[in-house]
Formats: structure tokens, C-alpha cells, sequence
């Protein structure tokens, strides 16, 4: 008989976890495994709330296992280390984003692409390599090897660094990879959330012309005064986007709701990008013709390979580059999951983990 | 009052255009412009037919003025050239694609990418710069300006070369633009048609290894046999679908029937690229998880600029790429568009001109 995950390891840990398609949470006991070789232990810090937390807390993409006990924006500080972890020594701080393990073997991990790996391990709610299921951070502790773990930048803040470790490498690796990353490009960012707000932060850091496009004309002023973009438009008004036809060499689409995609196709440069790092949950329509029109690219871009997400922490560290958080206790995760889904957050939630959490 | 087509030009000209939706087509006396100082007028010897003249002659795009003289694959022998041509003399072979006029000043212009260009004057059906239509190779002879006049390799079949001038450059360019020209690519051709069996020879000649994909497994002999094809698969057997998932580095597609894009993108490797070249007449529906798992990229290509165009008749002069045609007079035109709409031909109606277009 299969272990509860109460006793399936040595070391208990406790957290909040999600038991049923309700998605609360509520106060879990559980254990982590013991300090392998090439692992690091760390006592947490903080962890941000991503909407995708609220997604597997309800099993809103059918791939949850209860419970779910949710967290990959996750900072902490390490309290011991395996005997062959070359990496890290006690008292540093780390940082574990969405992922905690990848086959090693494949051509995405031997590219330092372990994001797209076809057997990447998520962080939480998805079969270790002992078949145990992953536990988030919405927890006192973790325990991960050495590889998946990330050095902390000394003048990075912990609490509004934290989000960088899912929201930040979303937004940074496609402005990278799709060479949005230089001075003088327009960039385009659709959705001013948890991501698109940071994803303004890393394109202006880069020298970018920053658009941003919303379907609402009140988050003009915090767009441009607030995180100093170059411009705003409101995506449904015609004379606006009208007005911005063929001016943009790419756009970081951030909306996980269903919308228009022709118009934003319309605002793009020839050759221009249109990178959605978000899953509407219809498929996007689009005619081929406005690709054809301008050799226009739609793609995608998931989080990113470990070495990426090292680089991107370093260049927030050293740029100013942080979230815009609220910072709540560990017993008001249900609010605030409650108001992510409302988009009534400016912009991420982190939950004060250490501060907060009661043991049991 | 306009003048009619017949009297608005100094030039006598007849051809076969089509007077109305019904998109047939009978003969047809109109005018043509004296030669200007940059003009080369041919006679035409051969014009291949192309899908989208159908779309023209019937109106289908919402865009045609009639008459509609179709024809937009022309190759010709050159009577007459104004004082200031530099580049061709009487007597020369010579092709006319797509395009007859472009703006000449814009970033598209600019860069060779005269098929980019938002005021780009078509070669039929369109206001050239004097206000009067354009028509096309369905005729005795042609005059335009010398920019738009490709020179016509001496070892490259005139006949079975002419289609070159649209379903070759719209099959060559994006295999080019988006690096599939390389040996040992994996590029994958969806739909065995006038395009499609172009793209095929092309791919073969820059080296690729090459998959065809197709709805018809009666296809395969062809495919393999007939165009030396290295795969062949039957794009709706999902088990040979999955046998081939994350292979391809590339696909062209050259279907403008509606069909499952899904599919299309799980043969793709990571960063593989779907390249449409037709235009189904509903948007095609893309969920984003299948581009962000992989960064893989739906993209769009027209024909290309004259530069390209010259490069690609020279390419398939060296490597012996022509079309596989079946020569028709040009009194079998409107049965052949028939065949055409129901894919009864393999793979491109060109026809004889020269020695079949009788003088009213």
C-alpha cells in the first residue's frame, strides 16, 4: 500500500493545501524526503501566488492530484545541503521556481532548456522521480537538488524578488529569445497583471519602447506613471489601434482570457511577433492571411531553462527589476485567491511564509 | 468620361477575361499603353494557371473589377524595349509574376520585399499608376515596367517553367526566409498541389529531407515515386501522425482548404515553423499550449520581391525544378479552372499562347 504523504517521507513539513475542486485551502501536514547528495534544504521565506495556482487548486486543467498544495514563486533560506551540492552552503538564500526536476537527458535539457522538457517535473502536484508527488511552497520547507535550485542575488528583495521566479522568466525569456531584448525595439505587452506588469519592467531594462495594450483605459495612469511605459492603448477602441498599424516589433500577450487576435496582428510590424506566454482556454482564431501579409510570427513561451532563470535574476538584481506586491499572511490565501481571480491585485500576492505559517 | 478598354491605350490587345461572377471566361479585345521609356513589351508564349485566378475570375475575394483577365505565371519573348531599359533587348526571354508595380519607396520596397508592399499593384485585376486596370497573361502580349521583368534563364523550360513565377517563388521564399534551405532540414509539405509538388522539388534541391502530408494516401506513389519525397504520410491517421510527432523543423503549408492545424504543430520539433501559404477561407484555431510548449511558431508567407524571384528562377534553372504541367490550349481554359477547382490535374494547367490564342 502507497504511503500518506504524512509518512511517505522522514521529515515532516506543513503547509496549506487544496483537497477537493473547491481549490481552498486549509492547514496540511505532510513530509518531505531526507537531504539527498545533490539536494538543498531550505526553510522558506516567501512565495508568491500565480494564477496557475488557482488552476491546479481547482483542476481546472484536469491534471490535478489531491492535494495540491500549490507555491513555485518560492524564496527561502538554506538550512542544509547534501554532501555533494557544489553550489550552495547554509544560510544562503535561494530561490525555487516551476520546476523541480527534468529527464537530463533530452535534447531541451542538454540545451539548458529544461522548461521544455517532456518529462519536466513541476514544482508541485506532478510524480518526483521516487514517485511521490511534488509539494509547493506554500509550506515551512522544501527540499530540491542542487540544480533546480537558484542563487539569490545579494540586493535582490526576497518578497517582491519572488515573483521573478515564475512571472519574471516568463516575460524575460521570450523578449530574449524573440530578440525583443535591445534598445530602441517596440514592444507591445497585452494585460497588465502579475505578468504583464513585470514583463513592462524587463522591457524597459532592456531599452525597449514599451506599448501597452489593455481593455481598460483606467489602468492608463499606472502604465505609464506607474511602471513609466512609453505608451497606452486601449486595445477595443478601432481609432486607437488604428492609430498604432505596423509600429510594433513584437508583443508579449500575457491574457489568459479569450480575445481578439487580429487587431493585434494589425499593430505588428512586418516580420513582428506576437508571443503568448498565456492558455485562453478557446483556441486563438486567426487568418492566415495577416500572417502572409507581413510573414507575421504567432508563438508561444513557456517559463524558462535554469541558466536562464539564474541570468534573469542577476540582470533584475542588478537593473531595479522587482514585482509590485501585496504582502499577505499565510491565512489570508484564500482572499487572496478569491481577488486574484477578480484581477483585484496591483499586482502579485507573496505570502509572508515565515512570518505567518503556524506549525500545526 | 473613362475610356473603355479598348480605346483607353494606343496598343490593340486581346485575351480571355471573365465579364462577371460567373468567372467564365471568353475572348476579349482591349488596349494596352504605348512603351515607356523603362517599358518591355512581349509577346507571350505560355502562362500558367494558378488557384487564385479562379478566386479573381469569380470574385470570390470580394476584390475584382470586371473584365478580369487573369494570369499571373507569364513567360514571353521581348518585341519592343523604351530608350531607358537597361536590362533586357528584342528578342530576349523573359517571365512576369504576381506583381507589375510597387510603390518604390517604402521599407519593403527598400529591402527587395516589393510582395510586402501595402501599395503593391497586382498583375491583374489592379489600378496601375496611370488609373487604368491591369491585365494579365491570358493574352497575346504584355507591357511592364523592366523592374518587374525577371530574365529568363537559358536552360529553363519555358512552358513547364512559367508556373516557377508564382507557385515556385511562394513555395522557394519561405523556405529560405525561415532557414529551411539547408541540408538536412526536415521539412514537411502539406497538400500535393500546384504548390505543394513546387515546394517539394525545391526542398529536395536545397537538400532537405522531405515529408509530404496528405489527406489522400492515393498520393503516396507520387509522392515518393514521381517527386522523390523521402516520407510520406496520411495527415488525418492519427497513428501516423503520432509516429511522427516532434520531427519536423519546418512545414509548408500550402492547403487553402480549412484542415486541422493541431496535428500540423505536434510534427513540429521545438522552434519548428508552420509556414501557411494559402488562405482557407475560415481562421484557423490554434490552441497557445501547443506554441508555448515548444516556442513553436505559425507564420504566413506571400510571393517575393523581383531580387528573389530572379534568384529563384536561376536556382531552379541550375537544379532543373520545373513544374509538372499539362499544356492546354487556350480555348480549354474554362474546363481546366473546373479541373482546377476539383484538383484534377497534376499539378499545373499552363497554356500554349503563343500558338493557340486566336486574333479576333
Amino acid at each position: 500500500m502507497a504511503k500518506s504523504p504524512e509518512s511517505e517521507h522522514p521529515i515532516k513539513a506543513y503547509g496549506y493545501a487544496a483537497r477537493d475542486t473547491s481549490g481552498v485551502l486549509s492547514p496540511f501536514t505532510f513530509s518531505r524526503r531526507a537531504t539527498g547528495d545533490k539536494d538543498v534544504r531550505f526553510k522558506i521565506l516567501y512565495c508568491g501566488i500565480c494564477h496557475s495556482d488557482l488552476h491546479f487548486a481547482k483542476n481546472e486543467w484536469g491534471m490535478s492530484t489531491y492535494p495540491i498544495l500549490p507555491g513555485h514563486e518560492i524564496v527561502g533560506v538554506v538550512t542544509e545541503v547534501g554532501n555533494k551540492v557544489e553550489k550552495f552552503k547554509v544560510g544562503d538564500n535561494v530561490g525555487v521556481g516551476c520546476l523541480v526536476g527534468s529527464c537530463g537527458s533530452c535534447q531541451s535539457c542538454a540545451n539548458d532548456l529544461e522548461s521544455y522538457c517532456p518529462k519536466q517535473i513541476l514544482t508541485y502536484g506532478f510524480p518526483y522521480h521516487d514517485g511521490t508527488y511534488t509539494y509547493g511552497g506554500y509550506s515551512d520547507h522544501m527540499v530540491a537538488d542542487e540544480h533546480f535550485v537558484l542563487r539569490w542575488p545579494e540586493n535582490l528583495p526576497l518578497d517582491s524578488g519572488a515573483p521573478l521566479l515564475c512571472a519574471g522568466i516568463t516575460t524575460y525569456s521570450p523578449l530574449r529569445y524573440f530578440g525583443l531584448d535591445k534598445p530602441g525595439m517596440k514592444v507591445g505587452v497585452v494585460g497588465l497583471g502579475g505578468l504583464g506588469h513585470v514583463a513592462v519592467k524587463f522591457a524597459k531594462a532592456f531599452g525597449a519602447e514599451v506599448t501597452v495594450l489593455s481593455t481598460s483605459p483606467a489602468k492608463k495612469q499606472e502604465a505609464l506613471e506607474g511602471l513609466k511605459a512609453d505608451h497606452f492603448i486601449v486595445s477595443k477602441d478601432p481609432e486607437q489601434m488604428q492609430s498604432a498599424t505596423n509600429s510594433l516589433d513584437g508583443i508579449i500577450d500575457t491574457v489568459s482570457a479569450s480575445h481578439p487576435i487580429e487587431p493585434l496582428l494589425s499593430v505588428l510590424k512586418p516580420a513582428g511577433k506576437l508571443v503568448f506566454v498565456g492558455v485562453p482556454e478557446k483556441p486563438i482564431e486567426i487568418s492566415t492571411y495577416s500572417l502572409i501579409m507581413g510573414r507575421k510570427i504567432v508563438t508561444g513561451s513557456a517559463t524558462g531553462g535554469l541558466k536562464e532563470t539564474q541570468e534573469m535574476l542577476d540582470f533584475a538584481a542588478k537593473h531595479g527589476v522587482t514585482a509590485d506586491i501585496e504582502l499577505i499572511p499565510m491565512d489570508y490565501v484564500n482572499t487572496a485567491m478569491d481577488r486574484v481571480l477578480k484581477s483585484d491585485v496591483r499586482y502579485r500576492f507573496v505570502i509572508d511564509v515565515a512570518n505567518t505559517l503556524k506549525a500545526p
